[in-house]
């Protein structure tokens, strides 16, 4: 059944049955507004918006798959700030011809992605268009502790990284080049896995700047150097390739590294650590901090991209 | 020049430009999320999406326009739950031959509006995409109190409107047919002017129950019946048509009722408060709640439309 013939209020009733509410959601869907909570006093805020054929096609990705998507690349960049994500706002837009199936797979796969740090679906907004159109905006509440900036890295302090980069863009080559194995990286483009968890914890632990790697490590890490007004060299020699990786790249003629370097999607999160103090659970060290400004890798430019430009 | 010419970072830098960050959004644009003042330790946050060709056109409406329409139809939704707006997030997606100053002036409307309840603009995202999309999700503060929702209107209670109905629909009509006068009317449809300051009013003299008037009178107050389970009755002479409005209509072979109790978007505020009490300023008495289900207008049923459906 499409949405033209269930109408805008059918497919609020069936999208909302797929949801399901947390405790940090002090009032749901069905309202003007939702009532989250905010017990920090301050709320994080941040939209990241997927248009179909630019973010994601419909035959690489099920419903369920964007998603996660959707949800993932909202709630790392809350988790990057060193909060704890508490709900989502969901702007879909959909030609009217759209299965109401999908429309339902879709919140399935936000509320199962934003289930994984407590939180959930608080409301959202639909609409037809031609465009396949899915913009999220995530909350999040600090904590009690300051938030972590992209401003505040200084020369001495250690890169490190949380999660993992290049599956995604490892993910992405292969379905671009019509193939759909190896399993693990394409399965890996359409879900990533984000390291929430390791947000806040490196804001405990005292981390000088953080940043969700959407873009690719390179493009993303040069925006910390860029507002901290430092220059940083990522070390080429911390990342290994994992062999189904290895063995994708060798087949498509691509250098891994750049799927490493300056692949984005994965939503790993970079930061940077004053040196000396051992990094917390689940970050290593990928790099340091120096006088100057721009991005290197093992002290020299990097010739590549450095990663993704949404309207080039 | 166009977005393709200047890039993501370009765009975003230009954008970032026109906006004006206030008192309530501790930490703007430029980081992977933004953070916002919530001392009432809740935040209250609404979506809503406006797609070219289906919520405006850029023949009828400037991009400053659009940018005042898209902040009202949100910040009118915090207001309507009883909440003072703090922020807005944008996400952006345009073609990639529209003029850069397309998207300024959009930017410019945004803030402007906004600036009228004191919040701001706190961050957004921008993507390509063939059909010109704006989501904008508003966030607010509760000062205290508690959120009023649509599901507490008792029978006996008054029926109160803040601020005016019909003249979005009336210069959407004008526009609709190929003129571009009464201007009143035209300008009406191209920025609403909404009340506010009248919601917040509202929660603190007792309102029962509150909705943003975003679809049509009859369909929004329908909303209200059927989360309380009450009956609620419009009368029809507690609106009087502006004379402009009545030329428009006889010109257009249209019943202006229809305007005045089915048009939706100028985002006035239908609120039921307890009888006996005097209105706050700004409101006024519409209809009254009964036992029962349903909407009637002067005790009858309506024949015409209720109001708009996104998807229909």
């Amino acid at each position: 059944m499409s949405i033209a013939e269930i109408g805008e209020f059918g497919l609020i009733a069936r999208v909302v049955a797929r949801l399901k509410t947390g405790p940090k959601v002090l009032l749901g869907p069905g309202d003007d507004g939702a009532v989250l909570a905010a017990p920090d006093g301050r709320v994080v805020a941040s939209t990241d918006v997927l248009v179909e054929g630019r973010h994601f096609r419909r035959d690489w990705c099920s419903a369920t798959d964007v998603g996660h998507r959707a949800a993932a690349a909202n709630l790392a960049d809350i988790a990057a700030m060193g909060a704890e994500p508490t709900g989502l706002l969901i702007a879909f837009c959909a030609p009217v011809d759209l299965d109401i199936g999908w429309a339902e797979d879709l919140a399935a796969g936000l509320s199962a992605e934003a289930a994984l740090v407590g939180a959930s679906v608080a409301g959202g907004d639909t609409s037809s268009s031609p465009t396949l159109t899915i913009a999220v905006t995530a909350l999040g509440d600090l904590g009690g502790r300051p938030p972590v900036l992209r401003n505040g890295a200084q020369p001495g302090d250690i890169l490190a990284l949380a999660g993992r980069t290049g599956h995604s863009a490892a993910g992405y080559t292969i379905l671009s080049r019509g193939f759909r194995t190896p399993k693990a990286l394409v399965e890996a483009y359409r879900r990533p896995e984000v390291p929430y968890a390791a947000g806040p914890l490196a804001a405990q632990h005292g981390a000088t700047a953080m940043i969700d790697i959407s873009d690719g490590l390179l493009q993303d890490v040069g925006h910390i150097a860029a507002a901290s007004l430092v220059a940083i060299d990522v070390r080429s020699d911390a990342f290994t390739v994992p062999p189904q990786m290895r063995d994708a790249a060798t087949a498509l003629g691509v250098d891994p590294l750049h799927w490493l370097l300056a692949g984005g999607e994965d939503h790993a999160l970079a930061a940077t650590f004053p040196a000396g103090e051992p990094l917390p659970e689940g970050w290593h060290e990928i790099g340091r901090v120096y006088d100057g400004s721009g991005i290197t890798v093992d002290r020299k430019p990097w010739s590549g991209a450095m990663g993704w430009d949404h309207f080039r």
